[in-house]
């Protein structure tokens, strides 16, 4: 089936290409905007719910706006659900998320067509919203599923367009019948691009994801003193930019020298007053460090807030670290990722894990259900961008040994 | 007169105060706003105008909309002008250029009640614009007097408001006749507030001005690569912010390596896409530096075009560096300075010799006429700030000073 969708994305506003699918190599790139709830998901949804009908999947639609597609097992226990997200970032590519909704499909299809059924019951799922790019919370969707955004908060959010979350659920009209979340779960898998140059690199088509890197950021403000910049003497300077700007190097080389996976990002810097004669009186800029162990997580955080605080005391500046919003690493499963690291062998490939320096629908679920994640390489690390690419043939292999460790995990732990 | 006036300013849209006037110790801090052609600058034009008829002067406005009181000398010769500018930056203080007009329509009242008449016609001018907030270039009032803004360019440039010179000219009405600008002037003198710390520092109430800094402004853009801030290993990534941080610390070290009078400032920064998880992509920043020797200028440019092409390099971006806009430093006329230094010796003080920092029409002015300045100080070097202060004896010695150069130079350059 994968095959046979080329370089189709289901659903979406595509731009910048024609229907012929893309092509890293060539200029034929395809832009995707997939917003959770937009006409563009809603069209995605059915596209989708028609093939998990084809697949011998019963298709609805959650409260959360996720499309869920189930068939019963042989036995009545937990079910395995296979999943990832539809929407995507503004201008995104057509990898990202798709390709483990599509994967899952696939993989019901595959047993579907076999007339092999499983022990566990099966369920495939795209998540509504994990870029969290219309209501500024990423991994919505599955944070509302599993109970981690309370129901009285997520009703109120307040989206992009102007409209509540609430209102935009209402407002979703897909044409599916109602369907509830699995209660009870074995297992979750998600394939997923890499998203990052590592796999890529390595000259590896597949790996297992040990860890979903943790993630802290704050803001810091730095404030000085706007001046006249032709009559305030450098030694009475105090530029809160310069500052920021040592600030901006602090992060790079701490992060360097912990050694990868460790990264440290300013993303955003604004100055004020903002004006090429005026010696800058305010800066303020993000920090975020990401990592896959929590505590030498903390100890970038400790760093930075020392050496901030040592440039605004040798530059004259007050300092601001607002909190922290940290998020520990996330470790998958490890009897999932033994059956990954299986599944990888029977198709031919040597084990290889990585931890994941992105978040995913993945990390939310894995404290409520044992989960394992997939991935597939990103030509050049390339994501959120038109340019995102996969080689189909590899796509394929993510999607093979995603059924193998189904088949191997429904074997294992039939009831 | 200037006792008389209290802390009133002429004009402008006032708050933050009462009528009782500033105090730099105290909370009672008076912002003025009073832009080129607006309802403030004409009011303004009007008062100051009376003030001029009372001292003797003929008050007028010419085609630009700057305000000039003249009366005859006892000789037909070229005329002595004293002046400065009535419009301010946004919530600035009420000293920065309102100073020199009034200074000059004091000194034409003391000749005046005194009955001492000069040999060369005096003329006192309330420049339209010279802070350049309305329409993007500074000292653009006396540019246009001087034809260094050729008419046909003068009249298109686009205000702020949507409006263009012309119609704004057209619009301005503060009720006078039209006067012409002198064709022939002997001097001009511009009392004005230093706008930096260094004459208050220095304990001296007064100073002559040597130099008026030259100022070099370009645009640098560096170019990297967007990227996801958690996927992109620390080696991989070409992040146009770290490297701009690094020019930012470039401009600050060789400008305060240069030596007191250089200044270098990066006042504005800005880093797309600027997101907290996306490695920047671009960042855009400008650059300025001030000094008073034009080679030493002409080698901070190069400098930083050096050092900012060796960060590019080394952090694997792009690197573009715009046209420089280098204004030469404005030398001040010898024996104009020699009279107020005179004059500052027969008020009691030091003659002190300065450079000045920012701009000002006597820099426009200079090519075309012998021009000096006279500095007073700014308490704490606050200027563009409603907190910018003047005692106000200081500023009545500034306007001594200002008189008795005038008799200086009317018996030394008498017809």
């Amino acid at each position: 089936m994968l095959a046979a969708q080329g370089g189709e994305a289901p659903g979406g506003e595509a731009s910048g290409g024609d229907a012929s699918g893309g092509d890293a190599s060539g200029g034929d790139v395809r832009s995707v905007s997939r917003f959770p709830f937009s006409a563009a998901h809603a069209q995605a949804v059915r596209v989708v719910a028609a093939w998990m009908e084809e697949a011998g999947l019963s298709a609805g639609c959650d409260e959360f706006g996720n499309l869920i597609g189930a068939c019963p097992g042989s036995g009545d226990g937990p079910a395995i659900i296979l999943g990832s997200h539809l929407d995507t970032v503004p201008c995104g590519g057509m990898f990202d998320g798709a390709l483990g909704v599509m994967a899952g499909v696939e993989v019901a299809a595959a047993l579907h067509e076999s007339g092999r059924g499983l022990h566990h019951p099966l369920a495939v799922v795209g998540f509504a919203d994990e870029e969290g790019h219309q209501f500024g919370v990423g991994t919505l969707a599955s944070r509302c599923v599993t109970g981690r955004i309370p129901r009285e908060r997520f009703a109120s959010l307040q989206g992009r367009d102007g409209r509540t979350l609430a209102e935009s659920l209402a407002a979703f009209a897909p044409g599916l019948p109602r369907c509830a979340f699995p209660e009870r779960a074995a297992a979750y898998l998600e394939l997923h691009i890499e998203q990052g140059p590592v796999l890529a690199r390595s000259g590896r088509r597949v790996a297992v994801v040990s860890t979903i890197t943790g993630i802290a950021r704050t803001v810091v403000v730095l404030e000085g003193e706007s001046n006249h910049a032709g009559t305030t003497p450098m030694v009475d300077r105090r530029d809160a930019l310069v500052g920021a700007a040592e600030v901006v190097l602090a992060v790079h080389a701490l992060a360097r020298d912990a050694g990868a996976p460790a990264v440290g990002t300013v993303g955003a810097l604004s100055v004020s007053p903002g004006a090429s004669n005026v010696v800058p009186g305010r800066a303020e800029l993000s920090i975020e460090f990401r990592t896959t162990d929590g505590v030498r997580l903390r100890s970038l955080c400790a760093g930075i807030e020392v050496e901030a605080r040592q440039v605004a005391q040798s530059r004259g500046l007050s300092c601001h670290v607002g909190d922290w919003d940290l998020r520990d690493p996330v470790p998958m499963d490890e009897g999932v990722q033994q059956a990954i690291k299986q599944a990888i062998q029977d198709a031919g490939c040597e084990p290889f894990a990585m931890s994941s320096g992105a978040g995913h629908d993945a990390m939310v679920l894995a404290p409520h259900v044992p989960s394992g994640m997939i991935f597939v390489p990103s030509a050049g690390g390339i994501s959120h961008s038109p340019r995102e690419w996969t080689e189909w043939e590899d796509a394929a292999l993510g999607a093979a040994v995603l059924l193998r460790t189904v088949v191997l995990l429904d074997e294992a732990r039939h009831l």
